[in-house]
């Protein structure tokens, strides 16, 4: 009898191929379906809450597994992570119903943006933060992060994918701005994130925020968002999944 | 005419061997000077404040080089940074008269010691902390660590070096244990330290909180230094040159 195993993750996705499995391996997704697939001698199939791009980070990423692998659920914990490299660590695993789907069971997610606005990139920041030195205006970047709260069509706001979605109608509930001394960090919460968005979200932000773009330019393309352009998008390594909510 | 340069610097130390230049060439010292002769067009020597050992950080480690490249001050620090790995940053360059010397003008350090007491590594934290998952006692760590402040011979608390140093006697003026929640942060300020000396104090003090140790026994360690034994010595990585002190 094979038991649903959900696992809370993070990573530092510095040195995979995004989340999702790639034909050479080196995905977050295949290292730790590997590394389950060690532990069962079967292979084993890791479903996640969503996919997270190359470079992306995670504090709380969630995926499921079905194992039959009679192991009590602190050693799932501890095998898992004797297989992994230090780069991602299981930080919780737990033995849900097969209700439970990471993916479609996802409610939500919380996402954080961090930004480093000061002359020198300390060494230990340069692998999670983007370095963005142009000077900005605290309260135009505010200002431009509270207007995405609520349901908009961020079409405008997304890079396209292979399978376009149906709806590009998301809803964004909360939004954190905290600036302390160099560092920005912006937070994320809503229902669902289309593909590049929160990079989009950020680049667009800061544009306003640094003077690049007006206020009114930024609003007007989330109002219409059938305006074809392109938009710029923050790099990857200043994102992190903070959670998935269920 | 050549003027002396003052740098303060910033490193990850994980993927350098040491401070201190190497016949492979591949010491934060080595990487420094190779980044100072592409912009002098000439071999430089860069004289630091004091080693680290392979694996150590630092957040201000000071050095000194006599350049005669008629560079303004601020575009010496961003020539080096555009040289460097993001793994090293120059924080800080200015002239100084040439009475001032990295190594003998110093009159103190400051170093800190992380460890994480924690069930599972979060991802970030790998490189520059030491993972101790015994159990610890956090008054007993705090008694023995108040136990080093003043002026002690700590050579039972280092490691022989190739040339031994005359006076084993060094001051500790500062220490500070910070904890929050599994983190543990030690801050030891003292006019100098002896070769692994702040990791074997580090070491000494969390066997003691972990009931390894009695703290009669670490004492008597400090009042007869004689004593040979073969102390531990806490991971490099969970050490970090926070400043030195002129």
């Amino acid at each position: 009898m094979s038991k649903r195993l959900k696992l809370t993750i993070a990573y530092d996705g510095t040195p995979f191929r995004g989340w999702q499995s790639q034909r050479t391996a080196d995905s977050v997704q295949d290292v730790i379906e590997k590394a389950l697939a060690k532990i069962c001698k079967n292979p084993v199939r890791l479903h996640g809450s969503g996919r997270t791009d190359a470079g992306v980070h995670a504090l709380g990423q969630i995926a499921h597994a079905d194992v039959d692998r009679p192991l009590e659920i602190l050693e799932w914990r501890r095998a898992l992570n004797n297989w992994l490299p230090q780069e991602i660590r299981i930080l919780n695993a737990q033995f849900v119903p097969e209700t439970f789907h990471a993916r479609f069971s996802a409610m939500g997610k919380e996402y954080r943006y961090e930004i480093y606005n000061g002359e020198v990139l300390p060494p230990h920041l340069f692998r999670t933060v983007w370095h963005n030195r142009w000077p900005f205006d605290a309260d135009l970047l505010r200002k431009a992060m509270h207007a995405f709260i609520g349901t908009h069509d961020f079409a405008a706001f997304s890079a396209k994918r292979a399978v376009p979605v149906d709806d590009t109608h998301r809803t964004i509930e909360h939004i954190r701005v905290v600036i302390k001394g160099p560092l920005i960090r912006l937070t994320f919460i809503g229902d669902g994130f289309l593909y590049k968005m929160v990079r989009m979200l950020t680049a667009a932000a800061m544009q306003v925020a640094c003077g690049k773009e007006t206020f009114r330019g930024m609003s007007q393309r989330l109002s219409h968002p059938e305006s074809a352009v392109n938009p710029p998008v923050a790099p990857a390594k200043g994102l992190t999944l903070v959670r998935v909510l269920y």
